[in-house]
């Protein structure tokens, strides 16, 4: 569970049903008690019902729910069942629908890498990096840690990871073994975490000591022969793969044995179908 | 020009960048002046330019920017160039970075749409829904924008829009002439807009004199059989159509003849490749 | 109902009860059990139940409430029953009442003058401006809701209206007709609504084929006049009529036939009387 | 000066232009430049300006101002002239036109019964209470501090005043001699002012040794009548009078001699007239 | 009571536990059921209860409290008992323990200056200033009245208090009769209190007719010096003392008979120790 | 540099100057220009200068700062000279001084504390805990990374860190080898660090094979102790100690060897003196 501030909830209502449904108040509804349904059309790994709920309570929206975040359901589950007067549906609607849509989309897509890389090595790991969607950060690392994910890193100020732009700011850019160092020397609690963008990099993270070379945009071919290469040379740098990791490659990356894989692909699942309908009788 | 409040913008920042990059502290890069340039790599139909200039400002980072939102620029066009001190300018690189390849993606694909949809219809709008992905609103709505889309609804106190769950809560869910007339009387500066499911839907919407009638995932050619129904009928309904318009089937849409598209494409666009470079020399 | 923020209910406690209340904790008032009742000493139609009720939950008072926004009620009428500890209590008291005082006075106002417009036309309507006292957009809106008003533009966004301020900035300021279809076609889903300043401009923006023309301070004389020239010409276009139109004056605007007032007169409306009543017995 | 949140200039703007002026996009107008004057019609005592420069800086748009808050200007007057592209000073109209227009009557008002007040005692003071209209204070504050009053009391905190509601909460009600030593001990440096709804009342709280009795809707030969006992008993406790102080009335109670006034009427001043022109030329 | 919003409540928790507790995310810890306890190891004047609570109801945990704000407490007196899922348990933890330490810390210490000036002077009170720690206004002040003493003054708007700073922006900074009546006059609610710096600067004041003078840092020997002459001169000014009041300063300060003492140093108490035990047995 | 959003450089104001001073408003000072001086009496490693900028410039007061956070400053160093009104200066006064002042002495505290560590162990670091006050987190961690400590965890979420109350919430409390493993392979960017509250806990945790083991409430001979015990066992687990690490035992324990220590002390360090001078000659 990963807490929501109040003001998020509340903006998540009032980017769409601020000044209410003008449809329902200009047909005269009002008061009268109805029920609202949500239901997933092609089941999955689904993800945003605590969401959902609280914005339903906001609502003043009696409602109820049987999954929980990260649980797999089938094709035409009934996720949550609501009741309150029309109006109060009609606002909660779309807004609850859209949130459920995306959330599940990115779970579900989160949960399908997750899943074929978990075939090749079960104790590898899929990350989901701080490239989240401008302005959907926390829903994004609810639904993909309901998907089986785990955080890359939530901001730049929790974990060391050293880019190339780091580097041309300092004196001796190359002199990966002398930064390596520094960084360790200054964030002792911290893995020294650095990216390489080609193999010359790669070689040279790993001669100077670094905990995890994250190797960026590395074809399958070149991460086995960067992994050979350090078999030869019995050294125990571990690798990460960053770059074109995504649902149609995860499967040919996972075989190359590297334990962990860096993406962002799952932020930009396409939404599942969630369907609602409201009625009075 | 859509404004943000500056708690939108400091949100955009904090995101990523609260309590600072650790990897430039621990490496002792504080003050030191560097540049930063951002360089969209495959060009295209930009925005998110005025949201990045405002987070740069935030940081106290100096830059220039040549272009506005909605231009068409051409690949390895250097967007933005900035400078500040190093710590600075590596807390404003992801997050502004993140920014601008979202609304890039989101404007460019925009664009495609409106350019084939005008090929065939100079007069035609492509109009957005309020479906925006959870967090994004604000920015989706600058990027369409600038894409050459409109609003269809920013929330639902706007506008009427008549859904079958409006319906169903009425005491005669397919009495369409009168509700049609009740919401006339109660919202005289809006247009009376319902959507259709199905044919026999837009029938009795059209019969019931909307002004508009929003088809919902009908094909061309159901759309075009209702449209030879109307010229024979002689009625002056205009038609929208909605639910699976997108760059892929926009082309085919667009020449039914109808002037209006409702689509959500545009925000699952993907980002479009911005290229950050920081360095002291 | 119209939702409102959290954070919105809070800044109305805040800014009257920021640190509790001195006199209160001076005495030594604190958990004593009390009862605190709200009473319309005018009656009439009322408002802000909803929001007072929210603002008494968050301060943890019991509270039961028998009536509705919107509903008439007589003289001396006890609104609001509450029970708490004595801090409490006190500290509701005055946030509570000024919003009851208040939004009571809007939506009274509003519903006399739609009760005399009602007289002379049962389904003409009377829509309220956005100029709503600043910093109270979303009080304001439920209180005239509630009165039997409908909401004129919640803001610039949501629907057209053409100025004078607007057509200074074109090429070509009188040429209403080009600026109508250029309007018409940038805008489908909307209807065209333009300002007219006096008769001249009105008779333009009419054969110019505007949808609605807003009359902006034009006598009840002058109204019959266009329209009878509107007659004489057989066209259709609607008109509306903006600018003094108050409780003082609305019955003989309403005797004009025109069906659509805009007003900002019930926002300017003075609160009516809440009596509030706190002991201990 | 009073200073205000940045939220708050923000929510100002936020509440009229949220997703920009719909009717200004549609006509095509975005980057022109072009000039806004703001000119109050009838002049008087003004005030709003410095948020009114807030608001427009903002939006970026360049301005310059000739007064400040609390100055008596002349009627047309051009208080704020701005300059901009066409699209933000579109964006800017109505929200600051709508601050200004309200604070400039609330301040205007404010004024006009000072002016009267200090006719005949130039030491006395109209003090504004906290009851003012739900989400105006910081607003209202600064115009009625602009208009020459000072505030009686900011928020229940900051002050002591004994309410009937208070009194009825206590043991003994009407031992106001003990309840005022009470609240004397405990709140060593606040005046003691305790509020009076009758001549009993009065004598009471005066004799228990007030500093200040604040006489509720006393009429002013009541107030005169409670003078003369003052004397003749060589009293020296002072009075305010609150309820039904207002423009209509500030004259014949100035002339009682009494030195505090406490009032609300002018947060509900009817708005003055600002005048706005927009244009390229 | 002191009313805080939610937004701070929020804050409270999200600069805890934003993005969850990894550790417990990371050994599959999630929706066990657990209990929680909140014991003071020390005992003594407790706060910060109330706020604790509104935290837990936040992230869903049901408690149970059976001491209030205020109240002294054994040492190892069980605070709070709370049962929920491990997951948010684990998230509650240290920021509820947090709030509770340094709160109970602050309302201890004030509680020890408290009864130590109580026992040389019942009637005596301890005002705590304006000058607590950045950020920590609303908990500081609800710490402090816990604890028995007053809030000297929530901010610079709610009393007068002439500083010498005011007074060298003056025309004449010495003519202390000529401020003091421009003070009267113009806050005829607020007592004029004057700070002084040194004798001489105090018995200015108390000659130009002070209702109260506030001695900063004067020795307790200094202040019998001035209190001897005021009673030589038949002076009814009252006198505070300010600056270097604290727990080891208070007991020989209390004897010098003034009876207002203003001080910060509750603000900077230790926090006090508060163990917390979660378990799922 | 760590960003501050602007709502938090408006709260650190408005907490102190809501509705502006009414000391100085009452004396009538309003528009003449003054100056205003921050210096440091007793000089020391400094910081909240850049808040304390950004606080200034939201009043409209022009300043200079030659200093830096970070920098150690003689005592009498003035840090900031301002002009502006005498009425925005007043305001800006108490505010920014409070700032200052605990910023100051958060910053000079583990300045002090550092430096004494770096005499036996250049390249040791100092820690401080997620333990800061509540309120004051992002202030804390700018003042202690200006003192040249550094930040143990800004949250539960960006490191593991196992505690005694997560174990306790496991099936096999004390296997601590299979903990160990279920966290490295659930979190394999991060280190695995242990909480050990003795010495047989120590033990276990370094056979389990911990990345770190924070030693909490060891005395220093206790870690000695240890330490020989690993260097017996040729085992490479590095140790860090937390619990009562202060100003007062930081020499003593800096003498252990161990490399890192833990430490909330600097938070509750005593503000340090900033004397602001303000006059208009």
């Amino acid at each position: 569970m990963i807490y929501l501030p109040d003001s998020l909830i509340d903006q998540l209502l009032l980017d769409d049903i601020q000044y209410g449904d003008l449809t329902t108040r200009s047909l005269g509804l009002h008061h009268q008690p109805a029920t609202m349904t949500f239901t997933s059309r092609q089941g999955g790994c689904i993800s945003g019902l605590e969401i959902a709920s609280r914005m339903l309570n906001k609502l003043g929206i009696e409602h109820q729910c049987d999954y929980r975040d990260g649980e797999i359901v089938e094709a035409e589950s009934c996720l949550i069942i609501a009741s309150g007067t029309v109006e109060t549906l009609h606002q909660g609607w779309k807004a609850v629908q859209n949130v459920l849509e995306w959330c599940c989309g990115v779970s579900h897509y989160t949960h399908q890498m997750v899943a074929i890389l978990k075939q090749y090595q079960p104790d590898a790991q899929l990350a989901c990096t701080r490239k989240t969607i401008p302005g959907t950060k926390t829903l994004a690392l609810t639904a993909i840690i309901a998907g089986g994910a785990i955080i890359h890193r939530a901001g730049s100020a929790e974990s060391i990871l050293l880019f190339t732009n780091h580097r041309q700011c300092l004196a001796a850019p190359d002199d990966w073994y002398s930064h390596i160092n520094t960084l360790r020397a200054a964030a002792p609690e911290k893995q020294i975490i650095v990216e390489a963008d080609n193999y010359e990099q790669a070689t040279l993270a790993i001669e100077a000591g670094a905990d995890i070379v994250q190797l960026d945009k590395f074809s399958p071919s070149l991460i086995r022969q960067l992994q050979q290469n350090l078999l030869k040379q019995k050294r125990s740098c571990r690798l990460s793969a960053a770059g074109g990791i995504n649902l149609q490659t995860i499967n040919e990356y996972a075989q190359t044995g590297i334990a962990l894989f860096i993406t962002s692909a799952p932020y930009y699942a396409p939404p599942r179908d969630i369907k609602v309908k409201i009625s009075t009788s």
